[in-house]
């Protein structure tokens, strides 16, 4: 199966990284660019079938090593 | 309206950072875990209510600013 793990600064947290794209943006003339927020994605191949022990199995992945709990969010998904 | 853009190494260009998530996954004992990519997520809000504006605009600024095509691919979405 195919899982995808979105990861997120929490909201409240500074992102340096969207801030930089959002000026880079107005100054190349989009001006009307609000909010910009950078994420990661991981995507991966995971042997097994069975969805929620392959979703348990990620979500100790992010916690352990794709996210910094601390203060990022994270949403897994599972596919066939 | 609010637009999301995924950035992604194309086929065929080594993705190190999704090799070196993959080595640090199978240190951690999950073996099984096979052909990690790693990719970016860029999310905003956009002025207009013209999705297919709203769009070829996002595309632009993804050949100018977001992503490289030389080596990344680019899927946008757009939602109200």
């Amino acid at each position: 199966m195919k899982a995808v793990v979105h990861v997120f600064l929490k909201p409240g947290v500074l992102d340096v990284q969207g801030k930089a794209v959002q000026s880079a943006l107005h100054g190349l003339g989009w001006g009307d660019v609000d909010h910009v927020r950078v994420g990661r994605v991981i995507e991966f191949d995971l042997a097994g079938e069975d969805a929620a022990d392959g979703k348990a199995r990620v979500e100790a992945m992010c916690q352990r090593l794709l996210a910094n709990p601390v203060i990022e969010g994270y949403r897994v998904e599972i596919a066939p």
